[in-house]
């Protein structure tokens, strides 16, 4: 068996709906934990643009050569303003034009009357795509090279993902730890430093400030590929909040 | 009076916790729809990038030159993981250290005998930076160059954000006419793109399908500088709406 990698990825989210703030997203978060529960992929950037072809095409060359594999969202319906297709087959300098499996999927799913120019159009991707297979709505998703790309509406998405497994190469999970503490940052900043010096070359230390009950916290996250590494963290953690008499918020 | 042009701008989301999914961003929707409201400023591109400071120092530098303002949230506390200040201040080569009024207000926010280091960190920033205050706890964010630096908690965020104002040069504000249909994108979307076509240099239209009420519907949003053109727009819409006999969905 071979031994597994760090596997990386980046999001892009095409849509001037959240750019312009109308809509609120929801699929960075989904996707950033689904991917590292699941294939142990770390999303390592993430960039929102507008639904612009020369922006699109700058965007998927420059981010499909930096992370072993880039998400799209958004931009594959049939509208006007869905354009992410025909972008990603002119970022790569590949064929666009009818995909024949997901003609007769779209074909079949709406019945031969029903299948309107605008309906044909979801049938229309890179010449190299692969299908990425939609179980609510039936308008596939495809892969080009590394790029994946799914619909923008969260539920749709949400389904499509398991489809996404068979093209992706499996890396590290991350696996975290998390310890909620009644106190400031402030007052643990100069010891927390020091545990993520010592440690530094395993876990990343996060804090993270929350309001809760009234009451001000602080969430210490430890992230490493080691489970071993993130029980000797959390040991050196226990350690100095018994020392500092802080106490711990149980969730 | 001077006439005011468009006038863009881009937000950098600095933090681990949001790439990793383990926290919903909430700031983005905030500052895309407050910075167009009040300034006239639209955001035309969003990135989300680790606690890294060779990566935040790269991405500084790049939308610092390509957009009027760059927007940061997050990484501007007292632990060792808030890097921000620092980064910026390597991205444009400019000293960094203790800003004079930020100490004084730090000092007097938490008193002489409480103001430990981890605090005294806050106070570190670009020597060149000026401060955007803050109501609710007091460590201020700040402006170096182009480049506007905010918390990423977002009621601490939204409490500072009016003090951005005089900062920033105002722009052309973008207004917007939303119809929500009873109908599905495909049904309508060969009328859409003509009437886009027709409008082009003025309007831009966007297609969102929804759920509501169990029932699949289409948000048309048409966006533009101009009131006058989007009545016009608004005009060619219902027409084609009429004409298709679809059913409005008034909220």
């Amino acid at each position: 068996m071979k031994k597994k990698k760090k596997v990386n990825a980046s999001i892009l989210i095409i849509g001037n709906e959240i750019l312009s703030g109308r809509t609120q997203d929801k699929n960075i978060a989904f996707l950033s934990n689904w991917l590292n529960q699941n294939c142990g992929i770390m999303v390592a950037e993430v960039r929102i643009i507008p639904d612009v072809e020369k922006i699109i095409i700058e965007n998927i060359r420059s981010l499909s050569k930096r992370f072993n594999y880039v998400f799209t969202t958004g931009g594959i319906g049939p509208t006007h303003d869905d354009i992410t297709a025909k972008s990603i087959a002119r970022a790569f300098k590949v064929g666009y034009g009818y995909h024949k499996e997901a003609y007769k999927i779209l074909e079949s799913y709406y019945g031969k009357k029903k299948f309107n120019d605008g309906r044909k159009k979801m049938a229309k991707m890179p010449k190299i795509a692969k299908l990425i297979y939609n179980p609510s709505s039936a308008a596939p998703g495809f892969i080009t090279k590394n790029v994946l790309s799914l619909p923008g509406v969260p539920s749709i998405l949400n389904s499509m993902i398991e489809n996404c497994k068979k093209y992706l190469v499996k890396g590290l999970k991350i696996h975290s730890n998390t310890i909620n503490l009644f106190t400031v940052e402030s007052n643990i900043s100069k010891q927390l430093e020091a545990i993520q010096q010592k440690h530094k070359k395993f876990v990343d230390i996060g804090s993270y400030p929350f309001f809760r009950l009234g009451k001000i916290g602080v969430s210490i996250v430890s992230r490493s590929v080691s489970k071993k590494k993130l029980e000797i963290v959390k040991k050196d953690l226990l350690k100095m909040i018994r020392f500092k008499k802080i106490k711990i918020l149980k969730t």
